[in-house]
């Protein structure tokens, strides 16, 4: 099996099912395509091998069979592993934990569009300029807290649903952007971003991209030399 | 069990879910918000009863316990229905059913922003004139064009994975969008808008909404006087 991913320092969407095949232990082969987003170049004409859609993350088969976009791969990896807690066992924590990983596969937009992942970057100064003046960035961020607090106090934590699971891969990478755009977080939450960070495989993807050095300008809104 | 929904004219998020229980006969209770999206509206306070996020459809279980997102939806109403052929049955139909909702759930920003769901207008004219000025919306459309048609080919039809699937439900809204604003569709999909727009649930939910007559202004870009 392949996962074919962007750069490690700045696609949020790779690093969400490499990060849950790293945790619970399932072997794949890494296929990383430099980004570059210029019709018909390189990545596309690479990715294009592999999927129709012309998006990382893409889930390869070992018959070549491709499985896209980050949340059914990871819906694909629970169903080819039912042994593995990939999502919360119990059914309404379940339903409560696919409900976070949806709203934000289609939403947080100003989060998103805003802070875009950049995991070698210190962008605190950034951070506190954007929500001076991007409402809905701190809408966002409302948001974020508050469905973060209520699963952890429902679970008791250290992950939002207890165990690591989907649903904290999911967020690994929003974990990436409030840390390096430095967004205040209450307690419960810092201590969750603490959290992520350590877990096996996103310390193995920080300590990858960390070590990519590859700064790509159109990735780089806010940094003039990185 | 309860369904929050809005305007079923407009609302296309929330008819993904209730033509899915229609379909499969799944019983539920409606409830219906008039959409109003200033602050404090009658709308997001009636919401705030059932869920935090301040969108609808939410599904509301007889304990209270509430589900929202539409895809989240979709896989509780599978996840409870283990006996129902919610998704196809077959793994990589399944994960390719699967890749195509969650493509759609991040992604037809063109479609989406530029054809607004309103099932009671004829948009036949604003759709081509969007067509020849939004070179993404015809991106869109091409994309859409060979989803299905690759998923209809490989199973036959008259749905993309053969029987009516969560796939369908999930594409039903979309199926609305192309036919109002008549976006030029190849044979094979102009056949499958049709077959989906006859499916008994969604057969439902259009003479619901076309039966409605309850028109916003915000949601017609469009037209001058329904
Ligand atoms: N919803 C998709 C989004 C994937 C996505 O947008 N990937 C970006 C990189 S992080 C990409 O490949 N962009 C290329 C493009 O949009 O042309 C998923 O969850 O996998
Ligand atoms: N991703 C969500 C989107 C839900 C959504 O955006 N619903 C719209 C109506 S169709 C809404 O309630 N909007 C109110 C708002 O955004 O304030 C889903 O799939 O359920």
């Amino acid at each position: 099996m392949k996962l074919v991913i962007g750069n490690k320092n700045y696609s949020s969407w790779s690093m969400r099912p490499w990060v849950l095949l790293k945790h619970f232990g399932i072997a794949f082969e890494e296929v990383k395509l430099r980004f570059d987003f210029t019709p018909d170049s390189a990545f596309y004409r690479e990715l294009a091998r592999f999927s129709p859609v012309g998006k990382v993350p893409v889930l390869i088969e070992d018959d070549g069979f491709a499985v896209w976009d980050s949340l059914a791969i990871t819906e694909y990896i629970a169903d080819r592993h039912p042994d593995l807690p990939i999502w919360p066992r119990e059914v309404q924590a379940r339903a409560r934990a696919r409900s976070l990983c949806a709203e934000m596969h289609s939403g947080y937009a100003a989060l998103r569009g805003h802070c875009p992942m950049n995991i070698d970057a210190d962008l605190a100064a950034v951070g506190q300029r954007l929500l001076a003046t991007e409402p809905k960035l701190q809408q966002d961020l409302n948001r974020l807290c508050a469905a973060w607090s209520e699963a952890l106090q429902a679970s008791g934590g250290p992950f939002l649903f207890g165990e690591f699971s989907a649903a904290d891969a999911f967020f690994a990478p929003v974990v990436m952007r409030v840390t390096r755009y430095s967004l205040p977080l209450p307690a419960v939450c810092q201590s969750y971003a603490e959290a992520v960070s350590a877990a096996a495989g996103v310390r193995d993807w920080i300590s990858d991209a960390l070590a990519e050095r590859d700064f790509l300008d159109f990735e780089e809104p806010y940094r003039a030399q990185p």
